[in-house]
């Protein structure tokens, strides 16, 4: 049978904006990749009426109750108390987990008060859920036939309790879900999602979910995790690949510059970029594989046109007769770099993505044995830095797509 | 009297963890600003009968409950229908904003089908909240005197809709809060907080917040607005500055690179980048600061040992005698791109981040007029972005001391 949880965020942080909720969604995750429904998720403050409050409804409604903030040693951590007293239970000292703490304390060298030992307090009858990258133990509680689940706040914590001593802890047998990620480039979702319509309209097992991202679109098939669970995915995956294989750069969950760094590792090939509008971005993206090195000779970020032409060579007359921002000057400057870094691939983008430009638009170029390759970027919106990705994702694409 | 809200996000997405809940904080942030206490926030998926239990629970404990979210074209976009349900109204047509969405459709000479002008449905009774920047309009309505308002799920639409529509509909008159943002950097979250104790421990009144950034702090220093606001602040402000001026890089919410962008600005000095372990990341965020341009020489990320040499100019046997992650190398980094691109400052970056590094450590340096300086940055933790981004912020906040 499949269980359903209810993930209960606790932390005034939270209600004040202060900090984004990214733990609701990692739970979220990871409950669907273990076959746990969720259909509710709660954000209270650090009080305990509330906090009980909200215990009691998601007891109504789930069979798992996970809470996650609350854990601390300030007066206002009271996750556990809350628990209490919903649960009518009694706190109590974990000793080994208070002997840790206090082993943690004499190693600092800090003087610690009472508060302190709050860390090492679970409920009477619970499950202690060890921290292995902290000092606030978790509590683990069936009561009434619910089982309640209390997590550290600090992300960290929180993975790792969870993934280590929570889950097996709930021992979920229901089933979990197998997902196949398609990734696609230089096309937008809208037109994915009309491609896949007649697809999506049809279906309701495996699902299909497309989601925009900045440069690309990603699309998750999903199903039950049996043993016919590929079987099902596959004509689907095929349907997709006859309609769109020419935009699909992966079939699994790694990004554009990963699948590049690691094409051109295989093909000992490399790479030189000379960015205008990016000012780094393409470089910063990949440099952000680990490996990335044995592919990218250099970039050189030339927003200046004395800078283009000093350092990279790049000629005064190309930029004088089309200007900086124009199909020549992208053209000029991805072949310089690569003649200049003594490269395989030389990318290049110049653009316009300042407010008070008249005209935001950019252009991408890839340089190589052959020839070179101009794509341009039409930008919509104002906004700089989802421009500047917009623009080095549409690069990568270039490369991509001529190295395909 | 201050008013409560309850905010109520809508979507199967955020249920399986596809898509963090940014809108929840921000709304949170601008809820807390307009003096508008939240003391719960719910998930729930595009269920009618789900969204409606929740929002009758959220009528009871809130006075204003903001929906975002389920406000699309598509079949799943029920929370038009949920609302309808819970306060026994009929959906109607916008005239006007059916306009509109047929304008659309023939400017982008698409067909459409019927449940594209589901966008222009709103409750009979209720006021339209405009949306400036997408198609489908938001609700607002007084029922049993609780004030619903209804947002579509896309930030940007979200955000102008709320703050432009939304706010003015509410003529919220609860007090608003004075907030002031401290950001400092060169020292850790722990040691702020420590140095800061002594006046968190004995205020209520303002509220004393910190909280860590990649290679900076923020403390948030919040008191209700009123006319003795700043007062109230100024003792606060005066001691953390006595205590922790020398790490104050800003008074307000800006960041690092837009403080240096605006000094050199002013100064007439400009900037060039020799990135090694940061691979782009110094000049991508130099160029994420609108005006950068008129700051930035330009940045050359030099992987290898021959790019430094070849297009930096740096000496072979400062890199053969003292290794290429060296305090003598960032130093020859840093001086010879300040030299190459002729700037008044160079700043560099080397270092060792892969996961198989013996030792993980940066080298971070200034060159200026008078000679350099060099900072010694140990890395702690394994993720690569983390420390591309640690490594980067230490960089600048290298500059930023020395041009103090």
């Amino acid at each position: 049978m499949t269980k359903s949880a209810e993930i209960v965020c606790i932390g005034t942080e939270l209600l004040l904006g202060h900090v984004v909720n990214t733990n609701a969604s990692w739970l979220a995750t990871q409950c669907a990749a273990s076959g746990i429904d969720v259909y509710y998720q709660t954000v209270v403050g650090d009080r305990v009426s509330r906090i009980v409050d909200v215990l009691a409804l998601a007891a109504q409604r789930a069979h798992i109750v996970i809470c996650t903030g609350g854990l601390g040693p300030t007066m206002d951590d009271v996750s556990r108390e809350a628990l209490a007293a919903h649960t009518c239970t009694t706190l109590v000292v974990d000793p080994s987990a208070a002997m840790r703490l206090q082993e943690a304390a004499a190693r600092s060298g800090r003087t610690v008060d009472e508060s302190y030992y709050r860390q090492a307090h679970t409920l009477d009858g619970a499950d202690v859920l060890q921290n292995d990258v902290g000092l606030a133990i978790g509590t683990a509680l069936v009561h009434d036939g619910v089982r309640y689940v209390l997590l550290p706040g600090p992300p960290r914590e929180m993975k790792a309790m969870f993934s280590n001593y929570a889950l097996p802890w709930l021992a979920v047998d229901g089933v979990r879900l197998h997902s196949i990620m398609v990734r696609l480039t230089g096309i937008g979702e809208g037109d994915v999602a009309r491609a896949l319509e007649p697809l999506i309209r049809h279906q309701t097992d495996p699902t299909i979910a497309t989601y925009a991202g900045i440069g690309d679109v990603l699309v998750r098939i999903t199903t039950r995790a049996d043993a016919q669970a590929s079987m099902r995915c596959a004509p689907i995956v095929q349907t997709m690949t006859s309609l769109l294989g020419q935009y699909v750069y992966a079939m699994e969950d790694v990004s554009l510059p990963t699948v590049l760094v690691h094409r051109l590792t295989e093909r000992m090939q490399t790479l030189a970029v000379a960015e205008s509008c990016t000012g780094g971005a393409v470089a910063h993206a990949i440099t952000s594989v680990p490996g990335s090195s044995r592919v990218l000779r250099g970039a050189i970020v030339a927003y200046t046109d004395a800078c283009k032409q000093d350092v990279l060579g790049v000629s005064q007359d190309v930029l004088a007769q089309n200007g900086a921002v124009s199909d020549a000057a992208a053209r000029e400057l991805a072949s310089c770099v690569r003649r200049r870094l003594g490269s395989d691939f030389g990318i290049a983008t110049t653009g316009t993505l300042g407010p008070d430009d008249p005209v935001r638009e950019a252009f991408v170029a890839v340089a190589h044995k052959g020839g070179c390759i101009v794509h341009h970027v039409p930008l919509v919106g104002t906004d700089r830095d989802t421009n500047k990705q917009r623009i080095a994702m549409a690069a990568l694409a270039c490369l991509w797509r001529h190295t395909t």
